[in-house]
């Protein structure tokens, strides 16, 4: 299936394109007012994508956005995303009122990512507080492994970023040789607060049949759930 | 029930003195490390409360804080805060391992809780992009309504907020002034990114048992989830 997915903002002249061309237009939204432009512009699917996310982010939680977004979308199908990490997951985007989930720094420190071995020990290693949002990779709110990088850009008298696309022409050629000599207090890596989840390198196969079992009993349980009687709980004294 | 909750740290002076007192202590966390230390202290009760709630809160998203909480909490209780606002939520936090659910947001335009007009006014029309993460009342990060107050606290030239307890003594007095006479550009309350869903006031009763109604519907859906096909979706040309 032909898919053309839209990160930052689905322009109408793309749509219709792509719409000509039999494409399936996904559109990844941060808040319920770009939900509704991207269903204007003739988005057939949504992402709602909420701050946990890595990369281009907004300000809304997944918890709070997804419902938000599902409610907009009046029947059209919605991904969650932003977080998605283990099957737990996967079922709480479904009790949300999603259709399914859009997974990105799930996959980063896979075998099939091939990620740079600097890359690699700072996924592994990164803890739940270990990402920022910061504009200094491409001018807009982006969340990344904090690094010495996003550190020195938020400094007190750092340079404010330039806007798009002018801070990646201003810094694309030097993040392209960090990476590529892995200066390693300087590497980073577009990551969401699912890094936190990342604890060895795995197949993608692997990672996506664990998400799948455990989900699957997430939801088995919670169908039990209904009719069971609430645990008491004493102070510890 | 006796309980004590603790909301910014939970000493082992504070914990044991109500324990003897036969008391529950309930521990408001942002972060996985935080929930460690209310363990260590006594805690008997977890709140994992992610940066969608609203009052003082941390940058970890509800969605990805609440499994990673339930983790660490090995067996302890915990229930989820920050932006639950609907059945849906109440059902998404018990998917992503939570027992229940803390909620404050979802009662502040409550006919309970008697907000005075010119806030009941503001909780109503707050969209999902009205709260603003600001230091200005307390020091801390806390979330509120964004208003001309957090604006003019963010503005280039103005200065940094005083840490806790020192922002209040500034001006606690101002914002008592400002509520008492309603000042309405500066008026403003801490409230979540759950405010978006406040649309009417209404008693407590009627929120509960819609939230109870609908989670309830929702978990009944998810059980018969597990069998249902894909639906299939095809471009919108």
């Amino acid at each position: 299936i032909p898919v053309l997915a839209l990160g930052i903002g689905s322009p109408t002249w793309a749509v219709e394109a792509a719409h000509e061309r039999g494409s399936l237009i996904v559109s990844l939204v941060g808040a319920p007012a770009h939900a509704e432009s991207a269903i204007r512009a003739g988005a057939d699917l949504l992402v709602a994508q909420g701050t946990d996310a890595g990369g281009h982010t907004g300000p809304i939680g997944t918890f709070s956005l997804v419902p938000q977004v599902v409610d907009v979308a009046a029947g059209r199908p919605v991904l969650a995303a932003g977080g998605v990490a283990t099957g737990r997951h996967l079922a709480a985007a479904l009790a949300l009122g999603a259709e399914g989930v859009w997974m990105g720094t799930a996959f980063l420190a896979s075998v099939d990512a091939r990620p740079s071995g600097s890359v690699l020990d700072k996924l592994l290693a990164a803890g739940p507080g270990d990402t920022v949002v910061s504009r200094s990779d491409s001018g807009k709110t982006l969340r990344m492994l904090r690094s010495a990088w996003s550190d020195e850009w938020e400094a007190p008298e750092a340079p404010t970023p330039l806007s798009m696309p002018y801070q990646d022409i201003l810094i694309g050629d030097l993040l392209g040789q960090i990476l590529r000599h892995e200066v390693a207090p300087l590497v980073h890596e577009a990551a969401g607060q699912g890094v936190a989840h990342l604890t060895a390198q795995e197949p993608v196969a692997e990672i996506m049949g664990r998400l799948v079992r455990e989900a699957d009993q997430v939801l088995a349980d919670l169908g039990t759930t209904r009719s069971a009687s609430p645990a008491s709980i004493r102070p510890a004294t």
